[in-house]
């Protein structure tokens, strides 16, 4: 049985680096769906074998790459804006979810990776897991604070607030149905806090 | 050059409408990833190349099976039901729509497609033109018959009002967030109306 020595730990974190840097480079570069995990592996310099020893398939390798980039370096948590304002805040990050829709080298591999993500369940746990859930827990706490500072109706069921902030946003997005700018995030938030202002 | 002759062309439609009955029984039977064109021409007693000749992919004539299933054979428009009271309306469509996400047979298809929608600008215009298009004017026209009844605010920005309704079902139902029935329904359907409700 092979032993893992430290050295060997070592270059295997290497080529981990390595290949989601690769990744995240080449989904800049090229279409989401001409990109291939062998020019992947070229560009970290690894045999097609290293990425498949670690992930099962390109999106996952892909939305590994998406993800470390947006983790906290430091290694905190997601956290919203709390300025104590809870309509700037929701304008605030409603404004930078249109901005990063509006990007197409944000925009075009998050595309085509939601797609994976809808018709692959393996895939789609890992999201829910890694990503979406943080998020929606996020969400969530920035809405309680709200409620408790008597912002947003005490009964607000909290997952039906943040499918109305992000549903629509993301549902325009994805079918190319409407303009998304800072004046529809605006009043999508304004929309949202009216449903939900205290009685 | 040929002539078309009233024989040739009835054995046109014969065959068109035989390709799209086979792919209607097919996205019932097999995984919509497995189906192929092939499959739907052996079925409807057609060659590949007949498939061809009136699509350009899979998602296109299986779009076309679809919404072919979904429009009135008496050639009237889609119209939403309108009883005077607005939010009963949106009660029993929303209800309507969640029981189709729910259903297998029905979700199944519409979710392979609506990835193929997202990722294929030109299906995507197709199903923009014959499909989203004819249903957002006619949840349009409800909604501004309820503005007109005093029901909606007269200022309100009713593609805004279209969007918060259907997005965070879509959403929830893409990604599998969530519990999608009635009490969603009719919840989502309340929190729109509050949001809208006249001043």
């Amino acid at each position: 049985m092979a032993r893992t020595t430290p050295d060997r730990t070592r270059r295997s974190e290497r080529s981990r680096i390595a290949i989601l840097d690769a990744a995240r480079e080449l989904i800049g570069e090229v279409e989401y769906a001409k990109l291939t995990i062998e020019a992947i592996a070229t560009r970290a310099g690894v045999g097609k074998q290293t990425i498949y020893r670690w992930w099962p398939s390109k999106g996952a390798v892909v939305f590994d790459a998406l993800l470390s980039a947006s983790e906290n370096p430091e290694g905190g948590g997601i956290e919203l804006p709390d300025t104590g304002d809870l309509g700037a805040d929701l304008r605030t990050v409603l404004r930078a979810t249109a901005a990063e829709f509006a990007d197409p080298a944000f925009a075009a591999p998050l595309r085509a990776l939601t797609t994976e993500i809808v018709n692959d369940p393996d895939l789609a746990a890992v999201y829910r897991e890694r990503m979406a859930e943080p998020m929606r827990a996020a969400k969530r706490r920035r809405l309680r604070s709200a409620q408790r500072a008597g912002q947003l109706r005490a009964d607000a069921d909290l997952d039906l607030v943040v499918d109305m902030l992000y549903g629509p946003l993301t549902q325009r997005w994805l079918q190319r149905s409407g303009r998304i700018d800072a004046e529809f995030a605006d009043a999508l938030a304004d929309a949202v806090l009216r449903a939900f202002a205290p009685a």
